[in-house]
């Protein structure tokens, strides 16, 4: 299948090479490509340049948003929660309409001037906007009405949504969000070709607010768990 | 040991009444117990009116908030979120001062003129205040600076955070989080009485808002599933 991934952070990465080794065909986009392959300090997550990845990765695509979006049949948006909606609706609408796009940024708002009260080893925590009454999948969804937006993957680290099985025997749970039901069948379908087995459907787009306001417990379960990225969650029921 | 219970709701009978099965003295507070008693219409959430349940548990004792919170060496906090800070710091502070106060309420607003765009089966979605940058346990801790406050039981539904073992052989998480590093420890003492082996300490207050922001989640998931209470959080982990 042709999938376009857009963005280049960690997260991105890791849906990238793993698409790439089940066999799709991978673009992925950026806002400037030349610039972000001229890149050789980590960015500000402490992820390393992209160009090192690439090295890894010589058989993957890089191209401008706009042209990963249009050679997609599935898009994958891993663009930063606070740039999304703006960098999504700057691309033509011709590239995205009609397809499925799978989101799972969380709309963290950084602001280094004013540091979140809750004390991270990173120094400053991120606030959330929008929350509570709205949530960024369904801001997305509105800026592309053509488009069928599906919230996943948001709840756990990336490196773990692409290989569920590398600890607990896979079995945790992965939620899905939508308001488009044949796009949420196409997303269970690639889930599961990541070895997810237990995919629960929250049903509506709106549900994304819960899924994105997980970040927070997320965040204090992976501190105490020191620091881990590789935990899940599963939802135990009768 | 002496234990109070504050409020008469669902959640808080389910504490009482497995404090008592337990061996504990319980004593139930509530406003204005001559008023709870005479209630014969059930609560706003459907809940039956208290004088039903107390029929059934004859051995559990009822009077006002201040006098329950005096007469507990431990005390659950089951007011409901939008009422706790008012309620709690109308109760003399001598009768709260130096104790361990665990506080399971979600801070939902309920505003039946602004219905919350969520559609539910009960028609509206209340939205929290606080949330994100604040959360109700830390506010409770900031007005009652001499008790020592634990956030615990808030990411589940309280008849199975009393009996864990009902589902999933009670393999699932608990979460605990407060600034008392001993108030932590007894409230853990009181979760393996419930029947939880895998208690997480999430670290100091500021993880309550994580915890109390899950509530959106949380109910998305009992709606996937069909209603259902009876559903539990297992943090999977290498």
């Amino acid at each position: 299948m042709k999938i376009a991934v857009l963005g280049t952070g960690a997260g991105a990465r890791c849906h990238a090479a793993k698409l790439k080794e089940l066999g799709h065909q991978v673009t992925v986009g950026t806002r400037d490509p030349e610039a972000t392959l001229a890149r050789t300090e980590p960015d500000m997550m402490g992820t390393p340049p992209f160009a090192d990845f690439l090295a890894g990765h010589p058989d993957l695509a890089l191209t401008t948003f706009a042209d990963a979006a249009a050679a997609g049949e599935l898009v994958i948006n891993g663009i930063d929660g606070a740039n999304a909606v703006r960098t999504l609706t700057a691309i033509p609408s011709g590239a995205l309409a009609g397809k499925v796009l799978i989101d799972y940024a969380v709309p963290f708002i950084y602001n280094p001037d004013v540091p979140h009260p809750w004390p991270t080893p990173w120094g400053t925590m991120p606030r959330l906007s929008p929350v509570d009454t709205d949530s960024l999948g369904e801001q997305i969804q509105r800026a592309l009405p053509d488009t069928k937006v599906v919230k996943a993957f948001v709840t756990q680290e990336q490196e773990t949504v692409v290989n569920p099985a590398e600890f607990g025997g896979g079995d945790h749970t992965m939620f899905v969000a939508g308001d488009h039901e044949d796009a949420k069948t196409a997303v269970a379908e690639l889930l599961r070709s990541y070895g997810w087995s237990d995919i629960l459907d929250l049903g509506s787009l709106h549900a994304a607010r819960g899924m994105e306001m997980h970040s927070h417990l997320h965040t204090a379960i992976g501190l105490a768990l020191g620091g881990s990225h590789r935990f899940g969650i599963k939802i135990v029921r009768t």
